[in-house]
């Protein structure tokens, strides 16, 4: 699937990266890969942008399975098929070549220019290696991509960016060489193989294994395995789409554009794409990349994080909802992994209902994702900030948005690690790090929050807050942060133990719903409290779990009797102004209470 | 994947079918089907149980692709290996051969004892029909089916009961011969092939017609496309199995039981697959039969209603929620239009992680909707119903757990039609009918509450409650029923106007948070109110929306004001107690209130 036609003109509009020109790189020396050894290798490249003074702007771009090296820009003035990820890279864009310089490789072991299974032998020249050639992984990949860039002098990439088989090549490049990349952008990708994975592979191996042309691999040319080699491409085609990506596109339609021979649209465009990747893919090529794919683990028998503990890099990891390739779940392990390594990594899962593929879509969502992680705050964002009711710590206007954190503010202390659980855009953490220097993680189940979370270069992990509390490890934290989001969860009392486990102290702030006005509304209307505080008719509210002063105290001295898990440290309420404080009856007299819990 | 292995006694526990002889049923005169028509047909069959003298106890199991006629019990003292639904079908089983005279035959165009694609071609014995074989569908199964029912002298079915394929068959059986059919049991079906479905099928037949030995389906027995046809199997195996399933059962297991020149047990399991299956299947008839599925459509151009507006029946269809093939989505749509014509339809959805393959799999849950749903409440339900604390109508000391239900009953008139949102165990529906043959349809998210509404003989959605009101048709009801549970509900006075488009009228019945006590109580304690009706502790509830009579009334008159959707109607109070009425004050004094809304 290639990005939507827009009527571009991609040789002259100013974001456009316009004409390029592959080039081939040549490694002369012997170059070991995981099946054996090979006397040389060629890698076929291209790069958009310049490098800089500082030489610190280089991005490089990993490829997927059968992709290549034309990442973006066209090969001549009539070109009309720009490279695959053209809607992401150009002056301007997400990967905005005006600012860095973008590298593009096919991979080793590739069929499109680099040195792979359908290369000529160099013992015999005339033959290609075939399945002669070694086995290679991810890792060989990484290697020889490594070898490309010391050639092109390049001593630090400031970003390895990649979706799919790029995916892992840009998690790999982090556990290989740490010290190396600065920031690592993993999409749609996965540490390891699943057996349903491996097993849909599997099954194309087999197709193109029991094609009688196939020959044990020793097929030539004109005549290679193209039945087996359409049947494995059609067949990972469909897992590369979405049930509802293939419903809507085309249902069960029988008539329109269906060639001769095919009685739905969905076998004749299934078809066009078999036929279509056997005249550009190699079938030998197919099996070793395929095998390559299925033995990356990462996980291996000692756990992810083992493979991960030396990564520097700041993470982010994108999926996509209705992927079932490389599920969200997938994806979500890798950041696990280093939160639990305490690194700074970030998850986002980006709503997109074409499956696998959504990585080469256009799609809003995911470019500014792309976008502020490699660029920081965008001009969304900014605009965002300057409106009324935004919450933040320096808008006078909005006492009531900053009271809390301005509490909290004063508790957390330099250099510590701080977990904000609702944490909105990530403005409380974007502080504390500014002032404080602390290293801070927020939970927020909105994409474009987290997003903005990115934009402020504040680590965010996309999820449901019970969830992400239970993929914690113990004591990981010095604080944990419920700002003004208790009232939001279930069974709020088990919340607060499992942030106990997490993090040293806690500090709650909840809107305090036994203040002395709220009582007497309710005796004297009778009706569900509705103030500034509490906005939301009945009819139109989402459900909640108000409570007050009282609820809180009771359920922290029960818990301590019965557990001694934690006691209670500062509280600090404030009154009805919530800039006032209170100490006298805070129950009554308060409207807004923030309490520090500390671990036993 | 066969049912679990217990130690059982095949031949002789009392409850198993124990021996059994499959049979040949001979149609012998001309019969037509999609694509031409056959000279004569036979199908091979199975029965179990015996015809009781009125007649109406017969069951009709119809089996899956690739499945046959031997359903349950063994051939011979020495089998071990019991038909493919030997767990349900047995004395005493959830398809009691006790009651019920059990037939299962072998699909017309299989190639298990029916004929088929691979039967001898009459006009040439020496030779099978091979693609010569008639297209067919599953409406030509479904009347050959009949034929043989004809011939046993069948003059009615209890209940067709079908997964997968045999789900197809169960509906097209209801939509073809409504009156014929008492009940349906769909499970793991759908109403039409999706474009993804095809396209898995394309790929299968891809591979067989790619194989050179397929011969355009002029191939010997002892030389078939096997290759082909085994990278079919092994790629549609992959479908029945879910992502989960196969993570645990292989993960990437790598070394026990890997047979030679495989690497991954995944692999070597699929090969097993595919090599079992080439030995009992023939290549023909599976690219005839997935043509059939494939062009299953009963939605067509006119929409699946207008097939099914016919269908007497009473149905219950059966997704699990790890089915990638035929989704839950997929099922829920049978149901939808089935609702939407007005017909009694239910829906279950089995939390169940094992793929579409689950409905072959030994599962209380599963087993336990199939029993109900032929034979009525079970011992669980009865156990249940005994229990203290079970909402009823009889219950006279649980007065509180029935009052709102009284007054309803009191409003709704006899052959009304009630959907009640939120449901529970169908209770008031049951009663509703006994008393007044209303005819009801309830909505709960709960599996285990719905499969207990199926056990009543009431029927079921089993759906998210704004989900299920989006799906039901314009005044399709004359009374919609919340019996308090809108405190459970997000934007609650939404979800009311919904109810106001699917009934004529709405019965609302909730605890009014107003009541004095609540007031007193609060305004002393400043805590949320905690009493009999409202039980749970801050730290340990739900998110919930209570309200009171003035929210209520407010809400309505300023929707009334707005749109003039509704008027009010009646109202009933109870005061704490809820027994005694109140009308004065009833903001103040009463406990629990019971609205009616008129559509006007």
């Amino acid at each position: 699937m290639t990005a939507k036609k827009k009527s571009i003109d991609l040789l002259n509009d100013p974001d456009q990266v316009g004409l390029v020109v592959p080039r081939i790189f040549e490694h002369k020396e012997q170059f070991t890969v995981s099946g054996g050894a090979l006397e040389n290798f060629h890698l076929a490249y291209e790069s958009y942008g310049r490098l800089n003074d500082s030489k610190d702007n280089v991005v490089l771009i990993c490829h997927a399975l059968t992709g290549d090296h034309h990442a973006a820009g066209i090969y001549s003035p009539e070109d009309k098929k720009p490279g695959w990820w053209n809607h992401i890279i150009g002056p301007g864009k997400p990967i905005d070549t005006s600012k860095f310089y973008v590298i593009c490789s096919n991979c080793l072991g590739g069929c499109q220019g680099s040195t792979g299974p359908s290369s000529p032998k160099p013992s015999q020249p005339g033959d290609s290696y075939g399945m002669d050639f070694p086995d290679y992984t991810i890792k060989d990949m990484v290697k020889a991509q490594k070898k490309l860039l010391e050639h092109l002098q390049v001593k630090e990439i400031f970003a390895v960016v990649g979706g799919s088989m790029g995916g892992m090549q840009a998690l790999q490049w982090i556990v290989d060489y740490p010290r190396f990349v600065r920031k690592s952008l993993i999409i749609a990708a996965t540490a390891r193989h699943s057996a349903q994975t491996i097993a849909f592979n599997e099954v194309g191996r087999r197709a193109i294994q029991g094609d009688p042309n196939w020959k044990n691999g020793s097929y030539t040319i004109d005549k290679g395995p193209g039945v087996g080699l359409a049947v494995a491409r059609m067949m990972a085609h469909i897992t590369y789409l979405s049930d509802e990506g293939m419903e809507e596109k085309f249902g069960r339609e029988t008539r329109a554009q269906v060639a001769e021979g095919f009685e739905f649209s969905v076998e004749s465009y299934l078809d066009h794409q078999g036929q279509k990747f056997i005249k550009r893919f190699d079938a030998n090529t197919y099996l070793k990349l395929t095998k390559g794919l299925d033995r990356f683990d990462l996980v291996g028998e000692n756990g992810l994080h083992e493979s991960l503990k030396e990564v520097e890099s700041k993470v982010l990891v994108i999926s996509f909802s209705s992927d079932w390739l490389y599920t969200p779940e997938q994806n979500k392990l890798i950041v696990k992994s280093l939160h639990r390594l305490g690194k700074e990594a970030s998850y986002l899962e980006i709503d997109h209902k074409l499956g696998h593929d959504s990585f080469l879509i256009d799609s809003p969502n995911f470019l500014r994702a792309v976008r502020v992680f490699l660029q920081g705050m965008d001009e969304g964002e900014r605009l965002m900030q300057n409106k009324a009711g935004f919450r933040t710590l320096s808008n006078k206007y909005e006492v009531k948005k900053e009271a809390d954190f301005k509490v909290i503010d004063e508790w957390v202390k330099p250099n510590e690690r701080v977990l904000d659980l609702g944490c909105g855009r990530g403005i409380l953490l974007e502080h504390l790090r500014n002032s404080k220097n602390i290293k801070g993680l927020g939970v927020d189940f909105s994409g474009e929050k987290s997003t903005s979370c990115i934009s402020r270069e504040v680590a965010v992990y996309q999820e449901d807050i019970r969830k992400a509390l239970k993929d914690l490890k113990d004591d990981s934290f010095d604080w944990v942060i419920f700002s003004r989001m208790v009232e939001e969860l279930e069974e709020p009392g088990q919340v607060l133990l499992d942030a106990l486990r997490v993090g040293r102290r806690v500090a709650v702030s909840f809107v305090n719903h036994g203040y002395w006005k709220n009582r007497l509304q309710f005796l004297s209307r009778g009706a569900r409290v509705q103030n500034e505080v509490y906005p939301d008719r009945w009819e139109a509210s989402s459900l909640r779990n108000h409570f007050a002063i009282k609820d809180f105290e009771q359920f922290c001295v029960k818990s301590m009797q019965k557990d001694q898990i934690f006691k209670m440290g500062r509280k600090v309420f404030h009154r009805g102004d919530w800039v006032k404080k209170c100490s006298i009856w805070p129950n009554l007299r308060a409207g807004l209470a923030i309490y520090e819990l500390i671990k036993v």
